[in-house]
């Protein structure tokens, strides 16, 4: 190992203690949490679905609304099929206007959505609650961006909930306790490999 | 809507007729991908295991190799047990050198991860193969980068190969399809809220 490898595992080695300490002095026990994933990277939603799995794992009973199109995810929704009625999956977007160039269509999706969410909301067998692509929803002022966010900083206590999509807003990144921005580093769609069913659907 | 809104959906529009265009001149219509997750945020492990859920949903075969202690995903693991031998997953790190600082277990704990890859990697049911915390043994020199990186160049044409971990090595992200750097813009911990069961594990 090179000098500069031992000085850098001592650097981790201190890193790691300082960490510990920050564990240690940590006094909230559990807390539901507003987690946003944004950014133009792949991820967003995909990192949502693990968390989902995850929570499955404890058995707990997940929502999922869809503002987006939601044509894609056919792999997740076959997948979690097998959880039976532990997962609540509503697709209610029908894409955005820079492809219908229909704003009355999508302030109607998006309304439908926003319905829907404040059902699961109210639904307290659910402890995680996935809003797919919400972000987009809000930057193109299809919903009230102040009343969602007031919204969802009342949910219960003990609920989670993440919002994936680029671009969030400013607002609700505030509100936020985990924001994760995923950049996109290199994309092979780039060099010409078309989307492919078990890794983009 | 504002002019300023207006503008930005014209351009938003544009953007989509060059995205149509991009993708009816792409040629190749599947290959196996070699994805990268890494970066200092959150959602590098979790996407991973939202793309094993994907996967499932095609019905595909998956592998996983944690090089990490991988202590913490007991969540996703009691959630893939639905999927039985659809899944095979194997834990074969204990930690890494910062916390242990025993370098000839992390050696060997590394190289044993490695057997376990190289045994999937010719397995022909697997479609999909996690090498989850490899880029922490990568950088702390546990196992020689040019024979991972040419070993991973020679996959199946078939198989997708997702990598976590942060601090990936370039020679890693100059042969990768896929990279997606998770940036941690803001961070549940730093406000006193402890890790807790369904999010962190």
């Amino acid at each position: 190992m090179s000098e500069d490898e031992l000085r850098h595992q001592r650097k981790m080695a201190r890193r790691k203690e300082v960490q510990d300490a920050e564990v240690a002095a940590k006094t909230i026990e559990s807390k539901g949490l507003l987690i946003v994933h944004t950014g133009p990277g792949k991820g967003k939603s995909t990192a949502a679905f693990g968390l989902i799995l995850r929570a499955l794992g404890h058995d707990w009973r997940v929502g999922v609304v869809q503002f987006g199109k939601g044509g894609w995810e056919t792999g997740e929704r076959r997948a979690l099929e097998r959880f039976g009625d532990k997962v609540s999956w509503h697709t209610l977007g029908e894409g955005f206007t820079w492809e219908t160039q229909d704003r009355a269509r999508d302030l109607a999706a998006a309304a439908r959505a926003w319905d829907k969410t404040l059902e699961l909301l109210a639904d307290e067998t659910i402890k995680l609650l996935v809003l797919d692509e919400l972000n987009i929803a809000l930057r193109y002022e299809h919903l009230p961006l102040d009343e969602v966010v007031a919204t969802l900083g009342r949910r219960r206590p003990d609920l989670h909930v993440v919002v994936t999509g680029r671009n969030a807003r400013p607002e609700l990144i505030a509100s936020a306790d985990l924001v994760t921005e995923m950049g996109a580093v290199k994309h092979h769609f780039a060099a010409g490999v078309k989307a492919q069913a078990g890794i983009e659907f």
